[in-house]
């Protein structure tokens, strides 16, 4: 019987200027998920946690992934699934990538790693549609290849992976929420010239620091001018969160996908747990349940634990 | 008598997709500048070349650079400076830049190397602003720095010096004048934020390609969704003249600056000599006068020579 237990980090997408084509892994939090192969052509999907996400196949993210990947390979053989999430849906880590990334590098791993990382992705893809509609590897090109990657290009597939460097970094999940459609539709379809002149030198700058390890230029670049402003207007304390952690020393940070979760960097420990503090107590001040993840910049992307 | 003679090299400003930010320093075309230290407060500037350029300081992109040193030092000293000039003013090869980034850089050496090369910049835009009324260091920061540069702001001045990818460039300028300001007020104040995204990935793998020596990401990343289809309309045959050098091997290139000059680059020499043989023959066909420059990307900017 071949099964394997893998583990799938969550994911930031955006990093600030890199609106829809940067993304980021994190070791925190992470799903788990358990894969079989079954020698009969039936696809089994079970959750383990308590979301109420919909098991049957075609509605699971992760179904419909293994459907796919067993009707493009003609498959004889079907797959069934134990997905205990620790990613909570809606948060903007990047739940769905998760367990649609989680479902093709399994399946991929079961099947003797017939698939590049870049036929995970396209399969990967079919999951965060049925999620959100939209056929985007921000969150899954990170969580199958780790580290910080650049989707150049969905269609064709062209992800570059980026250094990873050694930082921590500080999520926090408010409970409120952010409907991905909202914080898609908030934003204007025209931009100034000169707004995006700035922000591809942020772009720019972010990439260079990515790739020297320069992590003043990070926090340099890690601006928007665009996004940032409409979107931040729908996550409760926004400013005052992301003022407190640069006070506190954090390089720089924002909003985690399309929110409401925010994220911050930080090159110390000491730093970063106490931007995780002034978080908590900024939201707990308002009565708003959180939950804050400190960990650092995952390098490796999901990995296989027995 | 303190005098030097520096070489000063023609740059590529804009890069394609990096509007406004990136900037390349070549090995030709390069103006040759002699400059003296004088023990009295004049500024004193000949052109030994015969584009007609003003000689009176105030008005010559050198002088007022030198002015402006002399003003802000509080100098008791003045400088005589001998200009030849091969990069022909109004090329697009970052001609006034070389004037202006000569003058600081000379003035510092005999000065005993006072100023940063951010300082000589922040002096250098000064003649940029003379000659175009805009204080940019697209050209002027890779003149300075070498190599490529990427300008993150130019109030304060924030440059990042990337990479010198071993390629070969090849330059060609159409004798047909594009005015800088006729080739910013064609261009849109709005875009599109769906071909702003485009740029930005294109940016992002544009610098992780400089940074990585990746010649195919480079090349990938080397299309302007936004500025290119605007501006190319101004330059005769720019359409054909980079798909006929993309079909000889060409990895991308554009305009170079505002035009009218069109840049390529290329891995191989053979290659780089093919593609300048084509540019030369496209507009000989037409009977437009031009001039190829065929050489390296300049991974020093300003050299002394003597």
């Amino acid at each position: 019987m071949k099964k394997i237990k893998i583990k799938v980090p969550a994911t930031v997408a955006n990093l600030v200027c890199g609106f829809d084509i940067l993304g980021m892994a994190v070791d925190a939090p992470y799903d788990i998920m358990e894969i079989q192969l079954l020698d009969r052509p039936e696809i089994i999907i079970t959750h383990t946690d308590d979301f109420g996400l919909p098991e049957e196949p075609s509605k699971n993210v992760a179904g419909i992934v293994l459907l796919k990947i067993q009707e493009y390979l003609a498959l004889k053989n079907g797959f069934k699934v134990a997905i205990h999430k620790n990613i909570k849906p809606g948060s903007g880590l990047g739940s769905s990538a998760a367990s649609a990334a989680g479902a093709a590098f399994g399946a991929n791993v079961l099947l003797g790693n017939i698939l590049s990382k870049d036929e995970m992705i396209h399969y990967a893809m079919f999951g965060e549609e049925l999620a959100s509609g939209v056929r985007h590897a921000d969150n899954i090109a990170p969580c199958i290849y780790g580290g910080i990657t650049l989707v150049k290009s969905s269609a064709p597939i062209d992800i570059i992976p980026l250094n990873t460097p050694d930082l921590f970094v500080v999520a926090v999940h408010p409970q409120v929420e952010v409907k991905t459609s909202d914080a898609r539709q908030i934003l204007k379809k025209d931009i100034l010239l000169k707004d995006a002149v700035k922000q591809w030198g942020n772009i720019a700058g972010l990439v260079a620091g990515i790739q020297n390890n320069d992590f003043n230029l990070i926090g340099r670049s890690l601006h928007d001018c665009i996004v940032e402003p409409v979107r931040s207007i729908l996550i409760p304390q926004f400013d005052e969160i992301k003022a407190k952690s640069m006070e506190l020393g954090a390089l720089g940070g924002g909003i985690s996908g399309s929110g409401p979760s925010i994220f911050m960097l930080a090159e110390k420990e000491e730093t970063a747990k106490k931007i995780a503090e002034s978080m908590k107590s900024i939201y707990d001040e308002i009565e708003i349940k959180s939950f804050v993840y400190l960990s650092k910049i995952n390098p490796t992307g999901i990995q296989i634990i027995n």
